[in-house]
């Protein structure tokens, strides 16, 4: 898991060598060129983004359109709902978020705020579940997506998790911005907060991500200990404050983690 | 989209071509290969089953691995949350699913029952949104999750959008058992319940996937009309009757649909 690996997992070029088959890497960049600013794209656009040649670009969408994962009006290519096989390969391949679903819907409707479960990739956190609360206002992030780690509550605590050498080298790679007026930039001081996270068992950030989101979060665990998640909750600054968040919402979400690392 | 398609996403098997690049749909199988019963595999387990050789599913394993979307520890090969990438590329290139979220949220809240949004693929329904309820029991299906449209709301609603003879032949290939005493297995009277979706703009489905679980369905289309997923409702018949489904929550349901057309 995410945690417990060295680098492989951390964003870098891929290293073409002796087994790696270019041709399969090629169809994977080609699938992530779609995107909500290209949901659509010509053949060219499509060569364009993925560094394909034209000729290169046809096969694989045409490969692609075979098994029904592209679809073609003629001139625009776009992917079908087929798409999702691949990453529900994932997800059920990971008991862990069947049997975390229920504990984190107990503890969305105890708290009323929002409650995500995400791993570690590289220097991002990326969401395998939410349960939304049902609120006008809300965070919009969908299985699958990405937040830097440095300055999530569920990054810090997954950070947190690492040998010191390899967070050392995660903080490195970290795209670190000054995202609000209150997120921490200074390495040290991030290393500050991800070793308090380690001490207590828990991280909150306070608007670190975006003006007026606030979060916690605490990790779960397997049989031997290791960090394989983390759970959060997260809700509006404004509604809900720091203190709040720790003397409330905190003891429950500690819980619900508990609960999800014993049914590991 | 899925409806206006003619048979190309049919689930049939794959017909290499000239453009075919089999290495990138092979890779594709090693991805798939991975399941809630085959979470963690060896190189041996993943050739089986992905019809490769094992040099063959060495260099993909090895190609993924450098990517970054599979890891091993030396001996088993386990999917990583890399892999939600692809299907986020779907996810985040179909601006409709951001867009109906809330409208959903918004009707769960009012309505107290899980809802969900799904679209056609093949012979099956494909799950790309769901907003549970906060009750003990619920029916758990992810986004991604497929289950036959030939019994289920939703895939009546979504059959009910093709042509005539692209339904015959859906229903042609559709695995229909009795997965309930309730389950419609006479092809010609799941066809007039179809029609009937067709001609009232929803559909209600009882007991027939599940014992015990009902749902209604209504079709979300584009400005020019044309079907492109459903959002449905659905609850437990001892606790919601099929009338009270009809009389309290197909109004708001038939609302939030409307909404999210309108979205669009």
């Amino acid at each position: 898991m995410p945690s417990s690996l060295p680098s492989a997992d951390l964003p870098e070029a891929p290293r073409p060598g002796d087994g790696f088959v270019q041709s399969f890497a090629r169809g994977l960049q080609v699938i992530r060129s779609f995107s909500a600013s290209a949901p659509r794209q010509t053949l060219s656009e499509v060569a364009a983004a993925s560094g394909l040649t034209r000729a290169g670009a046809r096969r694989i969408l045409l490969t692609l359109q075979t098994l029904g994962y592209v679809e073609s009006d003629g001139r625009l290519f776009f992917l079908t709902a087929r798409i999702l096989d691949l990453g529900f390969a994932y997800l059920s391949s990971m008991p862990i978020w069947n049997r975390a679903e229920p504990v984190m819907e107990s503890l969305v409707a105890q708290v009323k705020e929002s409650c995500s479960a995400a791993v570690l990739e590289g220097t991002d956190v990326v969401y395998v579940m939410r349960v939304p609360t049902h609120k006008i206002m809300r965070i919009n992030v969908g299985i699958g997506s990405r937040l830097p780690a440095y300055c999530t509550s569920m990054g810090r605590v997954l950070l947190a998790a690492l040998p010191e050498d390899e967070l050392q080298r995660r903080l490195a790679a970290s795209p670190i911005a000054a995202l609000t007026r209150h997120t921490l930039t200074d390495p040290e001081a991030i290393a500050a907060r991800i070793a308090q996270a380690r001490r207590q068992g828990w991280c909150l950030v306070n608007q670190e991500l975006e003006e007026g989101l606030i979060s916690i979060a605490a990790p779960v665990r397997d049989r031997a200990g290791r960090v394989l998640a983390a759970l959060n909750i997260s809700g509006q600054a404004n509604r809900t404050s720091a203190k709040v968040m720790q003397d409330s919402l905190l003891p429950p979400l500690l819980d619900a983690a508990a609960r999800v690392s014993s049914l590991l």
